[in-house]
């Protein structure tokens, strides 16, 4: 068993990460990290526990410590859910210290020594941890993309064998990305807000960095073009979005591709049966309904149309956080860095 | 005073339909037909008052008639608020009797005599009224576009003097569109629903022959290509879109041709101060906050952004569709078609 | 195994059945029964499955039958989930046909010789089964209560042993009790519905039903009054309530009560570890973090405080309907009555 | 014109007071006064304007000033929204300067020397001023109760000639209740909260201060229980709440006591033209289609019972704070305290 923590284990991403972790077949959870005035306290007493699945009681006794390198120093792996103002040193000192971090956290993701990854797209992107170890760092830090991002590459991995050059997307996403009390109700509820604070501009570079070719020394971006228009809508969980493609092939062709998609990895405890499902009814995919398959981990495309367009879904805290950073490690673990 | 009716009274648009002729300066507002259950009942009766204005006393008494040209008998105009399946024979019987009908149905929309018309935009479109005259019709049908086309094209009405060939909308649509009874709070609580039928074609087709030109015998469709996503959030009024045009020009420059706009009409009582207003805060225009702006007969644009891109936003039931109609009136009532 | 089928199994209490029924350790769901029009097509086919669980796909394949005595002809129990108009007469001719029927239709719940059952509360009330074998039938007809009156019953249950003769209760449900499309979104979102049709009625006469003494010939009402208040408001799924009983005893006895109550049943699949779950936060239980404890079939309260009140919660198409049904046939199976 | 000023003015109360002031007829509204840092600047740089109806241009220029005794030095009268922990010394303060304060805070409702009123159900409790001059006060405190208390005393006012010792009330309360921050989206949406700090208590002793006598010492309190059950339901503006009262008398009397009642108030401007409305619709009043009747200040009410129970409903942030402190004031300048 793999020895793991999280820091900032009582947001809204944290509790994710708890969800996930408690009963992992690999990964055994020892640490819970949060802010100083939880420390020592038990995680049960100190968690105000919002999600609607039931609190993993096994982990209720773990007595919380301060988010610290030194509350980190049995652990092989990290899993950070905190701020990205609070992560960019904090992530770096506990890299530096020997330990692992799979971050969801943004500050490091376009670091060009830091893989961004996503194990169905660009999983040989993790070799970018050995230039982590040349530059003089034990331990590392692989970060997973922006949550919508996550969801747009992955609906874009199997169409790789079209060509396109100019995509669009416009985003409803929901309002658990803002975390517990990120968002108000008087703003979002009967409304739609179309701004996301640097949302659009993550989309944007982020999906080049991820669909990008590592040579070994860096990263090539992808040779193509994304505009993003992002907006919240009142939905509780699971983003929704909207993308353009000119891609020049018939629709069924693009259906098949989905089809006959076979992601490059297999054998992770979190990855789902189906990596990207195609629903073929009109009305679908919808997030009340789709997001929860695959336990959260699979996304949903859709409405493939001349265009081309599609609607892509995914659970926003599961496969566009918490998940996403599990499976990272998931398949860390298969590479023997830890 | 100019004598006139609504058809389907009691229905969403209907109601506003009767807000906005309870009291209108121009129009004496005389019959309100509904179906044959309803017929020789009071208004007050009949109706089920779901809008959040108040009830207008005013027309309470008004015994309600049955939907037939011989109703229509002492209007001199009709406005009809049926749904497209009725509104096929039934317009074209009210017109051959001798009534003008100003109609939200998309019945007649795209057949080539009958006007297609937005005040702002294609106001010499109303001279295609001649052309039902010398088809032998004593009156005329003019219609408004679909909701979410009226939104779009007065949002690209200011930017006419700019090029585009190549236009993209995704639209976030509220539930009002479907009428009271349309959208079931299990479908869209919670959800976003990504398909609405028929929807996209009236906005790829619509368009064109708005802001087309008419010579004379034909409008010639507006060369450029329309491609829309539309989806329905839950939204109470309002339909957001987030548009991409192709458009060669600095933010600034767009944004000046929207502060620079006069709309070809003026005088108009349903007319709104601003046809078209740019918002400049980053997360405005919002449905909840923006939709009544100008008695709901504003649209909102905003976040002008490189790409081009756009947000638009107007009040469905208001400005995209009683009020559509009731503003085409206004306007004929000016060219002495009545 | 009990060869099972189910009645009205496309809609919304009736995707439930199937849900608990697909992979039942005692039951064999064989058959699928649903209008006319669906007859003869696979369930798949037929189904627009909108439950936010996994679809079962080891149940899509069953035809279809239409909802008949005849399609029951190799049942040894239906359950089922159609309108109480269609299931008086359709419920009796199945019990007269041999058939064990458990429904969640209010058709027979009053009736002299049918037992209106919630296991937890009055498991004894099934032995009036033997009054309808009396009567002649050769199957039985076995009612749960009303979907409110369910959570009301079972938070009084741990109860019994403080008088109480005059109990209030407001409800505040939610709106998959219309079924899929019974409740309009335009009628229901940013509002409340202070009005739901007899329900009132039924919290009222069906409470001293279950709650009542069965002497082996009739069922002696319980001795108590209650008036309750029903309201829609925009949640999915989960009733709350507020209830007020005139129980004379400290606030901590009778969360003692709720602490130590057992209930009278144990071992059937369906029941949850708990029937009634205290919540000790001030702020719980919260429908959309508490329905789905227990699988859906747990009823939280929470709030005790003099007066005396508290709060009620309850999944209303799991506890409160399907999951009802289902755990009264376990309960049946276990007395040997089928 | 009577010179006033807003303390609090950019928040959820404070903008529904700028927006009931800034055309009023017989207040100049001068002063706005926010946090410190906000001082300074124009009232429209400094707010952001979050209501549904137009911000009103003609206050936009006003410089914002601190929240002190001095900004209110040219003052006749000064209406707070500011938080009870600022107001118990601030509004104190402000009346010992000179002027008078009509308040939405809750520091000082219960203190013996100041008026909580209502002027619908007892405006003669505005005679507690001589008492504060009598202490030494130059101005004076005017209080309104809290929201749910005010729809509550004003649904029970109709009904003073009946009997009554025993009320219950279970509310569903608006999330504007909460200030534009209060109520995060993922804590309300979809759910049901049964819990709104010292809310309860509020309205179980405010009531009974306002229905309570005045005999030129003291307030004697009416002699009646209240007990209140407060609940946050996904509603943007609007408490609705379900009331018992032990009357005896036929549904009819009740019915026809709301009919006639006559408040004894007259001719200020800010009061509806009905201030209890009764409702015959069996599934009215609704918050979304009746709390803006009589712009925002009518109380409905509705489904009068056997029971006896009823609805009641208002709008929270208009008839239930800004609105209750303006015509509070407007009843003020009639009684020459001004």
């Amino acid at each position: 068993m793999i020895n793991v923590g999280v820091l900032g284990a009582t947001g809204a991403v944290g509790q994710r990460f708890v969800q996930l972790l408690a009963n992992h077949p690999w990964f055994n959870l020892t640490t819970l990290m949060a802010s100083e005035r939880s420390a020592g306290r038990s995680y049960a007493d100190v968690v105000n526990w919002r999600l609607d699945v039931p609190f993993p009681e096994s982990v209720g006794d773990i007595e919380v410590s301060a988010a610290t390198p030194a509350s980190c120093r049995d652990l092989d792996l990290v899993f950070s859910a905190i701020p990205a103002d609070l992560a960019t040193d904090l992530e770096s000192a506990i890299a530096q210290s020997g330990v692992g971090v799979c971050t969801n956290a943004s500050s490091h993701r376009m670091d060009s020594d830091v893989p961004l990854v996503i194990p169905e797209v660009n999983p040989d992107h993790l070799a970018m941890i050995d230039l982590q170890h040349d530059h003089g760092t034990d331990g590392f830090i692989v970060t997973n993309p922006n949550c919508s991002t996550i969801m747009f590459t992955m609906a874009l991995a199997p169409l790789r064998s079209f060509t396109f050059s100019d995509l669009r997307v416009a985003t409803m996403q929901a309002i658990s990305g803002g975390g517990f009390q990120g968002v108000a109700a008087m703003s979002i509820y009967d409304n739609v807000v179309p701004y996301i604070g640097s949302e659009e501009e993550k989309m944007e570079s982020e999906t080049l960095k991820i669909m990008g070719t590592f040579d070994g020394a860096e990263v090539v971006p992808a040779p193509f073009k994304v505009s993003a228009s992002c907006h919240r809508v009142p939905v509780i969980d699971g983003h929704t979005m909207a993308v353009w493609a000119d891609i020049d092939a018939p629709v069924e062709a693009v259906k098949q591709a989905y089809r006959d998609y076979i992601p490059p990895i297999s054998g992770l405890p979190t990855q789902p049966e189906k990596s990207v499902l195609l629903h073929e009814q009109q009305d679908r995919p919808q997030p009340r309904l789709d997001r929860n398959r695959g336990n959260g981990m699979t996304v949903s495309v859709g409405r493939i149309r001349e265009g081309l367009r599609f609607i892509a879904l995914g659970h926003n805290t599961i496969r566009g956080a918490a998940g996403a950073s599990v499976l990272n490690a998931e398949l860390i673990a298969t590479k023997k860095y830890l």
